[in-house]
């Protein structure tokens, strides 16, 4: 479960995938998959598969091999595979010692990784994407529901002009609708097994390596690529779009905090039991799903530029960079699926005060002159913002 | 020009479309095409649409508006357009007063400046991808002239066994020719007119705003696309597109800098007089490119962190966010269009050194036993990993 | 313990000090000690003192308070401290209900959660300046061993001349001597209590604020401070204090990489059972601590951008910021603990090959003309190289 | 002047120093030190130190050298110093042949850059300092004239209870005054000479080396040091110091943006002809300097992971890193400078409005229950925050 404050700004899903038992489990399934695809191949025997299987299912559950146990060794071997692939490799030897020799049969280290790390950002990132989904449903139906609700339009923090309520639900949602669209085409790029062996040209995997490659990954749910140990762009890709996902959610959630400061009070995040609430002061209600997003877009940007430089790996194979890109990705997806979750349970409920929208845009053309009144802050020009807003959703993400 | 290092880690191109006089260039542009599609749509006269014209296709030229005064008021004003906007006025006022009221029409600042910028990313990022073309090119024909040329693989700075140079090279372009179709792909969703009028709905533009979108689009060479203010995902999207180009240049530039180690020697940037030489030792030859590669990576970097930071524009329009972008951009073409250059003059001409990485071979499997020299460092391997090289090339991007 | 990564990345006292029962553990702390302190003054009686040290100190030891369960409801509440002092009422509720009202007085919940990173930071700090120390002992100790042993000195990855492993351990190890003094002077300042009240004027805690500060603080092993709720700076110039100490890890780490490559082969890390092995190459012997160090440097460069913005606290209390800070200090602390108790156990043994250094050299100078030979590739350069370093460890730090 | 945005966030200081001909400039002071000391200590005669002092004074205003070409040269030797060194010797071979040889003696192309660099760094860094110091004095001004002004103090974006002006400039003003303190103390160990010749070793220097050091440090307004071609600490401090004076620049701009706001009206940056006007909306009045003051940090923020991995130089000279440093400094000075110089100009005309504050607390009070007007929104509570900011900041920075 990592910090306490992980807790705050985690993911669940991300525990369970990254934690030692979710990945030793995940790297289990690829050493599994492996052996059944090679004995298909007729590589390995059916009985060394059957006992490579077995015991890869097994392992955790029987306490065969103790994840946090690999999770420790790894700070000397410096790789979690290492010590993973020599435990399976034990266990093989006492109960089904003939099998022991075909376990990891042409694989390296990065291959189980690498593998076990994409089952884990497939899952975790399918979750960012049902999240987004429920926001962009709830925000599309505010949009119709107030498409030309009058607000204020604040440009360098200043009022401007007014535009409407359907307007600015367009302008959060089109972006995590293009993010979607852009997700759907290019996350499965990035589901992809790894299997490249050593050195990264399948040389120990044999002249049947590419269907050994697309059994094993038909078992396993993933794409089929050419090996890519050292061509990290696919991911990096794909953190890019998750970059952009956290950032259209803070762009929300921090409107959101501006909207609801108690002077301006247009929008307030739903009223919960113990939605934040205040130690000292009663009288407090805070933001607590926009100030998440906000918090993880701060980490976000700070992860990108560690990705940036991590996904240049030296040579054959990174003697740092990769590592810290493992580092890495489970904290990118944490922060961007602890605001996708919060952001849509927040959402539906976001509770919008047409009357005081009124209130903040008549006390300003108070202010002024009337013919900056008449030109500038005209309730009216909701119709024009809200009829650009229909268009603006009927193009949708294109 | 900027600093004088920005010489060596810079681009005349994005000096440029970016120097006050290049920038004010194209936001005088956009505002004759304005003023030609508003006439074109009987919004405003032919005659003011002429002499607006003809003082923004003349004023630089003619001295009529001072591109660094403009760009000095800018610090003041909080904005470059808000000074050549009322420099506009000012010279109509003088010269043909009664198209004076015509000039920006309909437009704010944020339309002007986001229009001029994307004419200035979109000029460069074409320079890169004409480079990175090259560095495909080169690379490819490398390639294929080695594809099965034997030579150390090393992983974690050590050498683990052999593969071959097509293979090595197919490792460097594929990442580069995927981010040549995704560029193809997303740069034009960036490549688009901003024009939404004060606060992003279109109010001031008149019914017939789409019209005079699409005029305006056509005639600067840009696509349509409704009021974008604060949704920066396109440009989110292509900016880590570049980081992913310069990673893929930076890996390519750090694998030159260790292999042509002098105790490695089995590549060496191309011999031209000047290039990487020592002020002190005359025997020293400097691998300039490749260096640039990485200089330029370790600011795409930094960049990436502020870029995702910046993109989050609150309400209307950024007070602050905004202009971080403005700053940033021009900063992230120029080091990636430096990295580009670098690379594509250096990789026609790099240097394989076929039989040093031969006796660098031989002398490993001179250090370990039989069997492992056997195993892991026969020069036959290279035939394998050629094989696989040729699969991975043929195909292609996908 | 975080992700599976955060074995070969991380810092089993940060675990500790982060985990939900640790940093439960030091709220409670803090609790009693607000207590004790505002009995001792006489605002609280000594009865209801006793009776919250009671229960701060056996709480989580006899279950009352689940630090799971806290740390799930701060995802609702937004704060850790909010639900802590929840069950902290709750349990005096039930035993002792005069005491009750007592609790948490006149704090306010980033009293509690600053004041317990602050005795987190502390701990780990102390743990990292100690692996510093050793690392600076036995680099001096190899700087002495071999002050004016020759050995190529290298610039941009070329030889360049000769200096001497003495001058090499110089340039090592006097950044972190600095770092060592810096941190001496300023962590303390870090070091502070926090207890500012609800809105950092301590308005809550009544006439004998700054005594029940000073008791406390003592107690607690803590400096005294006025409050300092949105004045991030002594953590700010704390973190950047522990981001040069892990750039001048990883430039040691990087150096080890390079200078251990097989082709040069000047260092090596210490062989040592089950450490950086490789799951295919029996042959490989991959330097662990060197990667490590790599690794932690690239987290670090990347947290030091959301730790910038993140210490920009509005108003007063920050929505947002505040919670990116708590959760990247611990990654801070974890990257830069996993870096120096990894070099801290590498450089004492770190092997130093004297007659490779010489081969290399001699290489070298048979490849250049005499002229070079003599000039730039002389062995008794060493002395030089040795003499200037040796002064430069007679100055340390100054 | 850069690009154009660097108008507005850049400083013209900087332009100055960091420019092709301010930055040659410099070098050629350094040349013109060398040849003066090594004649003072007799390793070169009078006539050629006096020959090469002439030329270096005169080369860029008799137009001998053209700092534009040195620039674009560094391109394809990969530094600054190279074609200046070549282009100063030329001279000399024209216009002094038997001083020719005797220039740059010893040095090494980072010796004349790093203190070029340092030189410039010392401008500016001076200026912040000024600047910072006009923000300490008009904050304190403001601070003593509204002590005890009551104000909401705001936590979580949401009104919390009542503090003082008074409290919230003291808020704003000790970290400043820290980083002065801090500043004083350690950017003078980052100004110092760099002189270590090719590999850092002194070793092409002589026996007098030290006094040479000693002469050109005085000369050139440095301090003394041995070689730190790879010690990029105090560097590194004074980039981390100057990133908390930024942060604490952005932290009083982001407070002065949210307290004016209309509907919030506290504050307001002062009027003043040309500042912060639009060029569509006439009622409009933007805070600029507080937006330049975002900018700039949110460029810093980024900068910072540049710069902390650019500061790891591999072995005797980097082959990418310093380089990346070069280009990474001046922006950071700019932004920095930028923001200093835009919030020394705004805070001593920054209007408090104490009535507006007035009305806000008691538009509050009437909002809640009464006890919870009492408890929290008494405006008597800022004669406690008053009373308290008056401790804070009579004690100062300590």
């Amino acid at each position: 479960m990592g910090t306490i404050f992980e807790s705050f700004l985690g993911s669940a899903a991300c525990d369970t995938h990254f934690s030692a038992s979710g990945f030793v489990g995940a790297m289990l399934k690829f050493e599994a998959a492996l052996a059944q695809a090679q004995a298909q191949r007729g590589e390995i025997s059916q009985d060394a598969a059957l006992a490579i299987t077995r015991v890869c299912e097994q392992a955790l559950e029987q306490g065969w091999i103790d994840a946090q146990e690999i999770a420790k060794a790894s700070s000397t071997s410096g790789s979690v595979a290492i010590p993973m692939v020599a435990g399976l490799k034990d266990i093989l030897a006492q109960r089904h010692p003939s099998a022991a020799p075909f376990a990891h049969r042409g694989a390296t280290s990065q291959d189980v990784i690498d593998t076990a790390l994409v089952l884990g950002i497939k899952e975790v990132v399918q979750l960012v994407m049902q999240d987004v989904r429920l926001c962009v449903a709830s925000l599309r139906s505010h949009a119709t529901a107030h498409l030309d609700t009058p607000v204020l339009a604040r440009t360098l923090m200043q009022p401007a002009s007014v535009t409407s309520v359907g307007m600015k639900c367009a302008q959060w949602l089109l972006p995590l609708e293009r993010s979607l669209a852009s997700l759907d085409q290019i996350a499965p790029n990035a589901w992809v097994l790894q299997l490249a062996g050593a050195v990264g040209t399948r040389a120990q995997l044999g002249p049947q390596a590419d269907q050994i490659v697309a059994l094993m990954a038909k078992q396993l749910g993933l794409g089929i690529a050419s090996g890519w140990h050292t061509q990290r762009d696919h991911l990096g890709r794909l953190a890019a779009e998750l970059a952009l996902v956290s950032a259209a959610l803070a762009k929300i959630g921090g409107d959101v905090l501006l909207m609801s400061q108690f002077e301006i009070g247009e929008v307030a995040e739903p009223h919960e039991p113990g939605r934040g609430t205040s130690s000292a002061m009663p009288h407090k209600q805070n933001p607590v799903a926009s100030i998440a997003a906000q918090a993880a877009h701060l980490q976000v940007a700070g992860i990108m530029s560690t990705l940036s430089l991590a996904m240049v790996h030296p040579l054959e194979r990174a003697a740092g960079q990769w590592q810290a890109e493992l580092v890495a990705w489970p904290r990118l997806l944490a922060a961007v699926h602890a605001s996708s979750s919060a952001m849509a349970g927040m959402l539906p409920g976001l509770v919008i005060k047409r009357e005081r929208m009124a209130e903040n845009i008549a006390a300003l053309a108070n202010q002024v002159d009337d013919q900056t009144a008449r030109d500038w802050f005209d309730p009216q020009l909701a119709q024009v913002a809200g009829h650009e807003a229909a268009k603006m959703l009927a193009m949708g993400n294109t």
